[in-house]
């Protein structure tokens, strides 16, 4: 299934909910604003939720794997066959976001969306692979546009089953050796901050290999840019300016900024960034809020977001990566992220992680007593601001 | 009971475990330090439990209530009868901390340390009422020395009570109208940061409620100082330097610097926050770790430390409180916050709401797969930093 264009169906989140919920947070028996984004968190699920008092009693994280052939320049401190070896340790449990998921009693799916040298799947592994890893996007196209379609529809069809069994939040994660590189391009194209900013050591590649990457990224971009004829911003964005005019060179209809946006994606992308920007979009098109995990996941979004702006407020951000670059990301979407825990590992492990704030964040917003109920003094005292 | 002076027999960490630990985390299936902070609480905990693969089956949670003379002067935007008001919602379960400790599966305990007005204690509040709030610390000394012992012996009991039940992590928390007043008094005199960078808004105060606030805090300084002999540094400090130096006056031995931080704490302190920093000495003298809070609780950090400096190796800061001075605070601990979510509301509630992140920093440590379980490539890549 195609990746539809701005769509003017794309639902918004309920004001009437979102407005009921911050009219109870000042009647809870705490000083006016003292949970801080505790408060937030519950008025935004409730416009997202459609719930004065909601509740998420079911999210699912998806990992999406896939290779780039740019790894064979020596852009990650690991080999390749990282990926494929990585889905046994999903398959049999053992990766971080394993036990993440296992905490919060999350269903989990790995999908292989392209690892290398077709490896024999590991049992509970669903395969969709579109190709067996992207071309080198250093010297072409990373992706067709069929493929870059294939590989968005992987996540819309995740999503679209998660949203069919239940689910009120959704997080995709990723695993892909080189796929920061990828990343960085995307963040670059879709931001316009340029590559020193952007490209950082993803698993840990040292002095050398940054030169290097950083590099490879810069050749990327002015490669995607002679061969579709798209330049990009050399401004950041905002968040309210992230429908497509960053992309210049496409100044025309929605339609042509989307194709410049698909022409971009296609180019620099990775198989699994894009089936995490299908899972985003069909999220909001099912208005079912999405958690972002870290750098691949800001970079999926920001294409997601370019191909379709209506997926914006469907979006929040959990934690800022230690990843160079993470926080132009962010900042482009108009997101602030949760936490700062230092984390850099991708798998949706950042998102899973903060799972538990966002449900406390609820519990509390539910649970908590009114100063009416409780018969406290209070609600609107004297002084408080 | 009293509280025992500078203990040579204070326990502190495990270092063989906490390094074992750390040989641990390099070994699974991740790039080392990808995991960020999570990595550093997994070892951390390791050193406190003494485990190599740590894991936290109980924490408590106390909430200690108590009055403040001060209050009368107008420096908070509640009343005071919403101290013994809320003993009433604590006791109903109706608070924040109530809700956060319901999710971790806490036990919870709410103690009167000392309700002005002897008001009728709510079933399930413990009376452990040590004076009806403590005398007005602008105009005189909040607490003799006794009410301090008194006061310190509550969270003494209640932290040995907790480890026998087998408590691994306790939480202290706070309820009092008009204790951000006493709090910054403790923060200034044990760190010698000026009232204007730690006096805050607490409950939320207006400008006018804020600069009376100052005012008081300054007063009360200056009121103690005369009153002790007791002179505060002017810099602040690292927390490599807490063992006593900023109390000039009193360059004698442990237990004359002991003398003059127990007489500034009786002067400028809260009964409830004697209580945490009793419970916070005893858990140290237990080899058991604490969770600090907000402000209030950093205050009480800040005294114990300068009671007992032996007590600073056992704590952890959850959050950064929004109440300006908590970081002045933290700061001369030396301990930088897991979070930082605006959460200005105390009761133990940023506390409870960091366990779960912990709880996670434990879980991936104990249950990630080695990459020789999973047969992945990795533990020292090429180039890895």
């Amino acid at each position: 299934m195609n990746a539809r264009l701005d769509s003017p169906e794309m639902p918004v989140p309920d004001a009437r909910a979102e407005a009921a919920a911050r009219a109870r947070q000042q009647q809870l028996t705490k000083p006016p604003g003292s949970l801080g984004r505790l408060e937030e968190l519950a008025c935004w699920f409730a416009g997202r939720l459609g719930s004065s008092t909601p509740q998420i009693s079911r999210s699912e994280i998806f990992v999406f794997a896939a290779d780039h052939g740019v790894a064979a320049r020596g852009v990650s401190a690991f080999p390749q066959s990282v990926t494929a070896q990585m889905l046994g340790n999903f398959a049999s449990g053992g990766a971080a976001i394993n036990v993440l998921a296992s905490l919060e009693g999350c269903r989990i799916e790995v999908v292989d969306v392209g690892v290398a040298g077709d490896p024999e799947l590991p049992r509970g592994v669903r395969n969709e692979r579109v190709r067996p890893g992207t071309r080198d996007l250093f010297s072409e196209a990373a992706m067709t546009d069929e493929e870059l379609t294939a590989a968005l529809g992987v996540g819309e069809r995740c999503a679209r089953e998660a949203v069919q069994r239940g689910a009120q939040l959704l997080i995709a994660g990723d695993m892909g050796i080189a796929n920061t590189t990828a990343a960085a391009c995307l963040i670059c194209a879709f931001t316009g901050a340029p590559p020193e900013q952007v490209v950082g050591r993803g698993t840990g590649v040292d002095d050398v290999g940054l030169a290097r990457k950083r590099e490879v990224v810069a050749g990327a971009l002015a490669r995607a840019r002679a061969a579709t004829g798209v330049a990009v911003s050399g401004a950041a964005l905002s968040g309210a300016a992230l429908s497509g005019v960053a992309v210049s060179g496409a100044h025309g209809s929605a339609t042509d900024r989307t194709g410049a946006a698909r022409q971009l994606f296609a180019h620099l992308g990775g198989l699994e960034i894009a089936a995490m920007a299908g899972l985003y979009t069909e999220a909001a098109r099912n208005a079912v809020p999405v958690l972002l995990d870290g750098y691949i996941s800001a970079a999926a979004a920001l294409a997601a977001v370019r191909l379709e702006p209506g997926t914006l407020p469907w979006m929040l951000a959990s934690h800022r990566s230690a990843e160079a670059g993470h926080s132009a990301a962010l900042q482009a979407l108009g997101l602030a992220p949760l936490v700062d825990l230092g984390m850099r590992l991708g798998e949706g492990s950042g998102a899973a992680l903060t799972l538990p704030i966002i449900k406390a964040a609820l519990a509390l917003h539910r649970n908590m007593a009114t100063f009416a109920q409780a018969g406290v003094d209070g609600g609107a005292p004297a002084g408080a601001t």
